[in-house]
């Protein structure tokens, strides 16, 4: 089986988004390739290296989540990045061959120093992060890399440093793959990307009444201001969501939209029931897990178990052909 | 004894800037303080990644070098960078919270672009490489660092990066102080600063006549062309090295250079024949290591004993403070 490396960044608590973003490709992927996925809590220090304070606890909750989803530690590995401390001497090694510019040209950095401007992040690790990324990949030899359209980039960075390893030291890595994701970024309910930041998200452990209230305050088609406006699906964000949970009828659904019979009220009462029953079995997996004292460190300690010596191996193999 | 951090890239074999720049300091400093002194051989990286073959016999020579002119393995720590990787860890956690545009002010930043153009540097690694000496000192908590003035700025840095850490996780690391040392640079036989990449070096363990060869081929002072011509002693380069090796008798160096007493030739034989005698015993000291096989390979290795637990503390320290 061909070995899949991925990571995420400990945000807490899961919302929709990293559910149909992520962690339903994660969980269609343990059966057919070699997961390690792992919970990036170095790459979380580029951008909160100024408030860690709950950082363990976002990264307990962000577990529970993965398993109550359906990520099943037999099947894939779960560890944490910072249990790997190899990753830190390879990722030095890396930025050792990374001109700067690389990194500088990178869309995601721009865009980051955009959107959370005020705040000082272009910090030297925060430039640097695509290298660390690349080391948390190539240190497991990984070979795809599930990423979306906006981060092709950064692979595309990570195999130009890779076969710049290559070069310098002779064949070594694979240069890794992208397996696209098919989903497209879920909106959260103030109609802008679903994000914990913007405080917009509905989370996966949301109980229904709170899947209701959030929903309830969901902005809709801004050009059906009456009950009796016809109303406009596709640019409604809660149709949007619809077409997620409510496939099997969302002709109806459409219909009833457009032609103003459903109104806007009822329209999300029915999506919040319908978030609520696609998500209950989770919720109930979650609530059990939540009851296990120790799991998540079960969980962790195992996968840091398979990873580790692989890690050494391949910081052996670089040492050697680095001659450090 | 208060401890003191000092590290210097493996440029194999020294030559005599290195010997009156660093090691003399060094060598009194082992009485004085408790001396941690390492080979930065991660920092070699930053700017001859391409070019590591020779690493592994840079530091064995420049050990054997260091040995020879005295330093005392039972006195100071001796080690390798490399051999302590929770650096890597430390740098990338200093790098997290360093800002890009403190290291891009850094003036040896942008001298070191000038000077090596044309050879890809500007690595990531290599703008960063202020964050990894740092990372260097406090790993060991040290408190002093021998510096020569063009170094202060990176100390400055030092420091500066010091108090941010502390600001953010409480205060936890001392701020290292400069030990100025007190030797300026030395000329290389061709007039610009010795430097084993100008060619224009003079090694520890030159032999008596390489020594006379290279000063045969040293330039002089450019208005005395003809043996009768008076000397300047002042802008000869010649001159400055008498300064070094011929104090006790450099006023009639001087003045028989001014009247032009005595020629260039006989003043450069001189000069190469006080070189030799002053470096007679290390040379001597040098031969016998030479026939004590494993003596690098033990000398590090105890070197790393003592240092290993400390950084292992620090580490632990460090991630504690930073929730990771």
């Amino acid at each position: 089986m061909a070995r899949v490396v991925s990571g995420y960044r400990p945000t807490g608590k899961l919302h929709l988004g990293h559910y149909h973003g992520t962690l339903t490709n994660w969980i269609r992927m343990q059966d057919e390739y070699e997961c390690f996925f792992f919970v990036a809590d170095w790459h979380a220090l580029t951008t909160r290296y100024d408030d860690v304070a709950g950082l363990q606890e976002d990264i307990n909750e962000m577990i529970i989540d993965w398993v109550a989803a359906g990520l099943n530690p037999e099947k894939c590995v779960i560890f944490k990045q910072s249990s790997v401390p190899e990753v830190a001497e390879l990722s030095l090694y890396l930025s050792m061959l990374t001109p700067l510019a690389w990194l500088e040209r990178c869309p995601t950095y721009k865009e980051q120093l955009r959107e959370l401007k005020g705040k000082e992040i272009a910090t030297h690790g925060f430039v640097g992060y695509p290298v660390l990324q690349t080391a948390d990949i190539i240190l497991y030899h990984g070979e795809f890399v599930p990423v979306g359209e906006d981060q092709l980039p950064h692979l595309e960075l990570a195999r130009e440093i890779v076969r710049r390893f290559n070069n310098l030291y002779g064949d070594y890595f694979p240069e890794p793959q992208p397996l696209l994701s098919p989903i497209k970024k879920l909106l959260g309910i103030d109609g802008r990307k679903m994000s914990k930041s913007y405080n917009n998200a509905i989370n996966l452990s949301d109980s229904p009444s709170e899947i209701r209230r959030k929903i309830k305050m969901a902005i809709t088609d801004p050009q059906r201001i009456y009950r009796t406006d016809l109303g406009h699906p596709d640019i409604c964000l809660v149709f949007s969501l619809h077409e997620l949970y409510s496939s099997h009828e969302i002709r109806d659904i459409r219909e009833k939209c457009e032609k103003a019979v459903r109104g806007c009220t009822d329209c999300k009462d029915l999506l919040a029931e319908r978030i609520s029953d696609f998500h209950a079995e989770f919720r109930e997996k979650r609530t059990q897990l939540e009851r296990e004292p120790g799991l998540v460190g079960t969980i962790l300690e195992r996968g840091v178990e398979k990873v580790r010596p692989i890690a050494g191996a391949t910081l052996r193999e670089v040492r050697r052909r680095m001659n450090v």
